[in-house]
């Protein structure tokens, strides 16, 4: 369907067509459990937070040295640092949207301020090239990161444009002339170049989206296809580490760094939705269908290599050197997301609930104030105490971070959890489909101008039960995604008898009265996961998961070296009121005692501690 | 004992005092079989080969550039490029010893020339640092790799100055007015510090015992000494990757990247034997032993992580990521024979034969042009192949490279090989210690003046009987060792019975007459090895090996993707003339057929392939 809306929708991905439509944070609000308690946190504690860091570290001073012209001296920070400015007012836009807090609106205008007067004439903006005393622009495409500078600000500009279309902040027009700069340059006639991170692309496509100027896109599209022709140098880790190893559309599966290949496989989807180009979706869609079979942990996580950051072969997945970056788990749910609203296709949800569970909720520590950049799935030495406050240089370090040299996870995650309604519900002409589950409301009017709302009631991912209850009359379609690891679930509809709900989507079409109710009871009673047996590094292993959320074995609750503990195979995990524990015999004592598991995601709150998901059975 | 001799020991390590005495390369020759055909080829096409490249990559010519004086315009290569011009003058030293071939000593010489136009006039030797326009000197301890440099220029003038006492090319003067300044520079009233890299400690402590010179040796004990005093900066890996986070002797094994970690446990070695530390000496063999038992690779290679090349903890040994580099197993023998020196200890001797012909002999081709960086033990996707004669920037490349942007590894073989005579046998005052088996010939003179002396002939390691034939009549002590894995061994001394010979060492003494003989029997039918249940990596795979081999399958000949290939646990390898083959099934199709496994040193030979050592059951 192509999408009419009168109003435009306020979310982070809007297509101009594809099966679903992405309902907007004004249509979807999350008002209690375990989401709307972390995004209560990120507004609070992680906004405050990352400025701080950003203006101690010097990132956003260098747009006021720049500025004042005195750059490179003092400049600090990598040379992508200004991009995680940018995402910081990507976040800070979208919890204006959801939060209304004028506050904010403050603390983004006078970011903007800054951003601004860094702007050179003609559009350019980037505090590490082009000056006297710093290498030329464009000149260092392989590692410069200029363009994914630049897509950072296209998306928090548009991110600003849709929560807030009459702003007269200006970085709207920032952003417009920074894009007219990359049009020029990189356009059919100028430099036949791509940068070596993508993330313009998908900038570009988004900002075409929202101002309708086809220019964008096409830029987008170009930067797309240069992909696979070797405009990049070859390195160390070759070239598919940029995704310039071989075309788009002839690539098996993501490969290479993998924040990088999931960011340009969102973009080639936008290109793919937005030109009708159905051979390049469907090979996208292959693509995921590869990398989640082969190269995706059982956290959702991707990335198999700490060297490169990157995907490994098909089943290279050792959990205790999973890099699993938090931005590559990012990327995974903008790329998935992307194919959800192109297809219909539930699987493409079932990923991102397993991903935001198990990867994205990890890397915060409950206070927002620390990160895990990288996720393993077995931490074999306790990682020392660091400085709660201090700067990590280690990118894998095995304890929650304040900040980092390379600190795109922080803000990655902040704009993300500041966006996630927009991750949630979906329409298309006869309902909603409803995605994630979490305590809150949706309404929608749909393009027959029929109203869908009702409020969303459960204890999720605690308890399996959802309850719908409709909050105005209306003939509609009501879709439920169904988990794949639901077996089992039913689905009620008022007090009529429940019926089975088979994993997918159950949907219900009625002329809905206000409080008509429906419920969806998935049973999240703890399940053993066998891996593929071609996963050399967990052979022997299980993983016992409930409901979304991967569970783990920490050194706290097994006492003792966890290289020692082997579970008992013939045992089956006990659930008393969600607290799961299983029986696990010691290797070198014989020992059996019943252990205590964790949720992943609450791994070392404790303090440093040995960790494992995979568990030996031997 | 205190070693006594006469002349001068012709070997790269010649301690003052220990439990053995190195036999030197005019007191053991290997002329025949394995390691023969490795030496010739080294001689002939490998020294060659790296000249060549040392010429056309420009590390040679820097050294020209250096005495020009036109420095830093036209330096190419890495910072540590002058070691590598130096660890090929070692391996030409050793070769000249070995060859007493003419035309080498002339190239020698003409090296040695352009090395010594480049140095200072108080001995300061880098063609990187302390010029206009480059860094200063001392500077960038922690990357800078000058003292590193120089300990591998102090290696290769005790090369030349064992095997050519009385030459006069220079070389031995370079090295000693850079020992000087160095113990200047960093002595106890210098500057308190130390390099990055190890390796300047294992240069001066050797430079000391060949000069008899104190000041070497004590200069190298203060570098071990300030090992773990944070002298250097915290750094993303972590200081333990330089070894500067706990002093040596509180380790528990050796950690961080695997070559800094073992040349400088080599010369804390060193140093322990030569000031009778015998707190430190015990440090270090609790270290090698957990390192062994907990770090290692069945090939003998170390380091489990390519991002820091650096050792995992404790039973992380992921095949598949195996970093394994040459030059880590190199310095593993380099370790391993010192603790084998100051000890008897045979199990020593064991690592150094798994290591030199499960990753020594893997590295270089057979032609001697090209060579691994990282020896995995497990291949997933064939590499790609690449330009014979190109520079790979993939350290970590599934192919031989002809050479490397860092290229360590191909100048670290040559100089073993060159000198592996120098690791076989030893004396002490009973008798003579054969450690590792080829055909050749031994003679020493014990310190009472016996002279022992005796023929060994060998099909080793393809056939497992090793015949001594005594040359000289003599009564001493004949020591063999018998590996770990030859359960079943039997010895027979002349026409006597055989009698068996349980792992560790078999000792004949005897009154010897010209003629006699001794036979070792070694068992070498292949046996299936099962790995420790810690280790996750391989749970529930098995290896096969055969005599000191380890064996492998390729995909060439199980035809398949080999993530498909499952052995069958109840059958055993069959072995038809040392063609080894196991029963191996199809994962997907079910199939069972008989495969050949190739040695793991013969892998890729045939192209590109997939590879794995560790086969699953199931």
């Amino acid at each position: 369907m192509t999408h009419l809306t009168t109003t435009p929708t306020i979310a982070p991905v809007v297509p101009s067509t594809g099966r679903l439509r992405p309902l907007g944070l004004d249509e979807v609000r999350i008002d209690d459990g375990f989401w709307a308690e972390r995004q209560r946190v990120n507004g609070a504690n992680t906004l405050p937070h990352i400025e701080s860091k950003l203006e101690s570290e010097g990132w956003l001073p260098n747009f006021d040295l720049a500025a004042a012209g005195t750059l490179p001296a003092g400049r600090r920070g990598r040379e992508f640092s200004d991009s995680e400015v940018y995402k910081y007012l990507e976040a800070l836009a979208w919890e204006i949207g959801r939060s209304e807090d004028p506050a904010l609106d403050e603390r983004f205008r006078a970011v903007v301020a800054r951003v601004a007067a860094a702007q050179e004439p003609d559009g350019y903006l980037n505090t590490m090239f082009g000056r006297a005393g710093q290498d030329e622009r464009w000149s260092q495409l392989e590692w410069g990161h200029e363009l994914y500078c630049l897509g950072h600000l296209f998306q928090a500009a548009v991110a600003r444009g849709r929560t807030r279309p009459t702003a007269d902040d200006g970085l709207f027009d920032i952003a417009l002339r920074a894009a007219d700069l990359v049009c020029r340059e990189f356009g059919e006639q100028g430099r036949h170049a791509i940068c070596g991170h993508a993330e313009v692309e998908v900038g570009l496509a988004e900002l075409g989206r929202f101002t309708g100027d086809r220019r964008y896109l096409d830029q987008a599209a170009l930067f797309v296809a240069r992909h696979g022709e070797h405009t990049l140098r070859d390195i160390e880790f070759g070239r598919s580490y940029y995704q310039d190893d071989i075309p788009v559309r002839d690539a098996e599966a993501l490969r290479g760094h993998a924040v990088r290949a999931n960011y340009l496989a969102s973009a080639a989807t936008d290109v793919a939705v937005e030109t009708g180009d159905a051979e390049l979706l469907r090979a996208l869609r292959r693509q995921w269908d590869r990398t989640v079979d082969r190269r995706t942990y059982i956290t959702g996580g991707q990335g198999a290599h700490h060297s490169d950051e990157a995907f490994g072969g098909d089943w290279e997945l050792p959990p205790d050197r999973a890099y699993s970056e938090t931005c590559a788990s990012i990327g995974s749910i903008m790329f998935s997301w992307r194919l959800l609203l192109a297809s219909g296709d539930t699987r493409y949800a079932d990923l991102i609930e397993r991903t935001l569970f198990n990867v994205v909720a990890t890397s915060p520590a409950p206070d927002g104030r620390s990160f895990y950049y990288a996720n393993t799935l077995h931490q074999r030495t306790p990682a020392q105490p660091a400085d709660r406050d201090a700067t990590s240089p280690r990118a894998s370090s095995s304890l929650r971070a304040a900040w980092f040299d390379v600190s795109c996870c922080p803000p990655n995650v902040a704009r993300t959890l500041a966006s996630l309604a927009g991750y949630f519900a979906t329409a298309d002409d006869d309902g909603v489909q409803l995605h994630q589950y979490a305590t809150g409301s949706v309404r929608t009017v749909l393009s027959d101008g029929t109203v869908s709302a009702f409020r969303v009631s459960t204890g999720y991912p605690e308890g399996g039960r959802v309850r719908v209850t409709v909050a105005e009359d209306g003939e509609w379609t009501l879709t439920l995604r169904v988990p794949s690891w639901a077996a089992g679930a039913t689905v009620r509809v008022g007090e009529e008898e429940p019926t089975d709900a088979a994993p997918g989507t159950v949907s219900i079409r009625r002329a809905f009265r206000a409080g008509d109710t429906v419920e969806l009871d998935l049973p999240v009673a703890p399940r053993i996961t066998a891996p593929d047996p071609r996963v050399d590094a967990v052979r022997g292993c299980v993983a016992i998961e409930r409901g979304p959320e991967v569970l783990a074995l920490e050194s706290v609750d097994f006492g003792d070296d966890i290289a020692e503990a082997v579970l008992d195979p013939a045992s089956t995990p006990v659930d008393a009121d969600g607290r799961i524990s299983v029986r696990v015999s010691n290797r070198s004592t014989g020992e059996e005692s019943e252990v205590a598991l964790i949720r992943y995601h609450d791994w070392a709150l404790r303090g440093p501690s040995t960790m494992r998901v995979w568990l030996p059975t031997s």
